[in-house]
């Protein structure tokens, strides 16, 4: 098939079967679609149509829908489910997503759900998974996965596996354990399908297989998933024994989530908000930078205005802070940003003091070329050439300046154990203006004599 | 295993090793290691002592480790090889990886690359990959894949899966064809393990199977393939015909150089550069941002110049400047950083006009509440009402116009069909701050009736 594309006019159908209640032409219309273009659809409907829908459609596929919904609207739904109804839709998907929407509830309603779910095992296993952290390897796990014992021989693990298909939604890795649980290895399915029957799992698996502990962070996990072009991986505890499997496509989900993060962090948006929210909420999200820039601006007026008695003699020098606060925050962001990928991609080595060294010069070299520029041009505009030197200069100042400071705080947070991306967040910028704004004014104010 | 960490010891010993050209040793080092540890390892060295190593090693593994190394490195190790060398790594790589390495040698060695490779069905498929957009699925898709004919039964079905298995790294899924190779369905593990032996594969088949067209944009399937949870997808030409097969490793590739990309162009770093790229490469990739945030300082400080006669009664506008330029850029890229993020996410929806309402009712709240702010402030400092009355309403007016040039650009960008994200690099951020200095200037003669 091709991918679904919803309409304008889709919508509308289905707004209308939902008013008339036509629950056959509805069901009819929902029959064909994957559970992703169902939540897609939902995510567009008022909260009453929305939980009329949840009710009506099978739980089977229900269940995952309620995975995919925006965050909020999930939550109005299961406000107006019971304990019993959830359970349900809990009961049809696998356990890490079920983890997912149980958290989100209250404490006192998701007891009571899990106490409603029907498998007790099921249950039982979406306990466990709640004990862990939700950035760590047993935070994303499942505990579907397909295992197979080292003693069996192929035909025992043909019929155990089939049993335990039922419950998997994709079997990615054949994992081997001993009579301990612990993981051996996995078996490959050429590997199955090209062995006598009665061949021992212990004489055909690989014992060769990657695994991350049950307490690894999610961003190493995902590091280490894509570094090996793994589907799938398994998840062991401190002993050893295979506890649960993380799949790629959550690890897509870490991966655009952090990149999401970065992307919002640079652009000063504290809260992960999105173009449909509300102004409260995106306002929430937008004035906390908007008010250190403010404090920003307002520390620039002041320094500014302490050289107030130079400004009727010296009005040019004025002229340019905008310049020299701009060239300060967009120096200090690139070193920055770099910096931030390198960490992120593993590929940050040798000293700080070698990083910083690379960065004085790359930032001279920059100031110079920018200076010479700036040179050129204000005193074509202006004719005084000591002006023109002296904000020139200074400008290689502020430039390297702004370049060390931006290289410098990513890799100390990152040192002492703090998101390096922060760095490239509101507080650094504003520094920079500032601290740009003064040794500026303190260049100038030696170069002109004053 | 654990995951492989590379350690500055395992590093010495290698570069010992390889100066004692001691073969042993380095194969019995080597002979664990996953190709992607390879490649981390050779990227450290220098360019002979990678030479060496590749060429010490078996072509079946340094072969992946061609396709993991920097794109410099591997420049410099290809332009070493022979094309017969060259050839022999290719042969042992998905076409997929083949064609990005052979695409970045020169077109007569291509040919001479392509002409050596032995298995000449490899080269012709390689050939044909050749041929599709680098931003494509067909430049992303693979021709390895297990294809099973509709009319087969389970029993050859197996048969011929364990042959191309051969070819196949990982499975995932089984495609179903007709006789004229124009695709059916998938065939599920699950089915296969569970049907009779003389079962035909058009009565157990699942007709219901996610594709792509060859000419669809790798952005179109990252997302199509992230929406579905995909691990694989089919690729059909114009006729429907199975042509490829597309799995979630290179989307994750995909989605990450977007996400890269989409950072580094907020940051204004207008190529794709690595912290341990060169002080030219890393100047080529920040200086044009640079001389854009140079051009436009130089431009706000020709409108202040063009208020110079007001200076020495209102200095205090001039002090105020940096404020106002930095807000407005501030306010600029939040606003575009949101509607790139919901337009890479499809979650924009609604016309334009309704995004502008909405953008302008938000600049609105918080232009009054960072205006209050500063109206105090500035009060409290100078004690000029008029002055900190005539800064504030223009700060409101500022923000305002910038929220709204930030949303309407991506919005525009993305109609016209070019990247958003370009709207929250330099010339945004550089045009908002002149333009907010210029009304900013203008409100404040009109209120304080200069």
């Amino acid at each position: 098939m091709q991918p679904f594309k919803l309409t304008e006019e889709f919508l509308a159908k289905v707004r209308l079967l939902i008013e008339a209640t036509n629950e056959g032409e509805l069901l009819a219309l929902f029959e064909e679609l994957h559970y992703a273009d169902i939540a897609e659809i939902i995510n567009e409907l008022e909260t009453p149509e929305a939980i009329y829908l949840i009710r009506l459609l099978d739980s089977e596929r229900t269940g995952d829908v309620l995975t995919e919904l925006d965050e909020d609207l999930r939550e109005e739904i299961l406000a107006e489910l019971s304990a019993t109804e959830i359970a349900t839709e809990l009961s049809e998907i696998d356990t890490d997503d079920a983890v997912d929407i149980i958290t989100e509830l209250s404490e006192d309603l998701a007891k009571e759900v899990i106490s409603e779910i029907e498998d007790r095992e099921h249950a039982a296993e979406i306990l466990e998974l709640m004990r862990y952290g939700e950035d760590t390897a047993g935070g994303l796990m499942a505990k579907e996965l397909i295992q197979v014992n080292e003693n069996w021989n192929i035909t025992t693990c043909v019929r155990e596996m089939r049993a335990q298909a039922e419950y998997v939604t994709r079997v990615h890795s054949i994992y081997v354990v001993d009579d301990s649980n612990v993981l051996k290895g996995r078996l490959s399915l050429k590997d199955l399908l090209t062995s006598p029957n009665d061949a021992h799992i212990k004489d055909v698996y690989i014992p060769k297989v990657d695994y991350v502990g049950v307490h690894e962070k999610s961003e190493e996990v995902a590091k280490v998933m894509a570094k090996y072009d793994l589907e799938a991986i398994p998840v062991v505890d401190e002993m050893n024994r295979l506890v649960g499997r993380i799949t790629i496509d959550d690890i897509v989900d870490v991966i655009r989530e952090e990149a999401d993060k970065d992307y919002q962090q640079m652009a000063g948006i504290t809260q992960d908000v999105e173009a449909d929210d509300s102004i409260l909420d995106l306002t929430r999200a937008r004035l906390p930078w908007l008010v250190v820039g403010l404090i920003g601006g307002l520390g620039a007026a002041m320094i500014m205005g302490g050289f107030e008695d130079i400004i009727s003699e010296h009005a040019i020098l004025f002229f340019f802070t905008p310049l020299i606060a701009a060239m300060a925050g967009n120096v200090g962001v690139q070193s920055s940003a770099i910096i931030v990928q390198g960490i992120a991609n593993d590929d940050i080595k040798g000293s700080i003091a070698s990083r910083l060294s690379k960065e004085m010069l790359l930032a001279l070299f920059n100031g110079v070329i920018l200076a010479v520029l700036l040179f050129a041009s204000t005193w074509f505009w202006k004719g005084h050439l000591l002006s023109a030197l002296a904000i020139s200069l200074s400008l290689i100042v502020v430039i390297v300046m702004a370049g060390l400071i931006g290289t410098f705080i990513p890799l100390f947070l990152n040192k002492r154990g703090i998101d390096p991306a922060v760095a490239t967040g509101p507080f650094i910028t504003t520094s920079n203006d500032i601290f740009g704004i003064l040794i500026y004014f303190w260049m100038a104010k030696i170069i002109l004599g004053i």
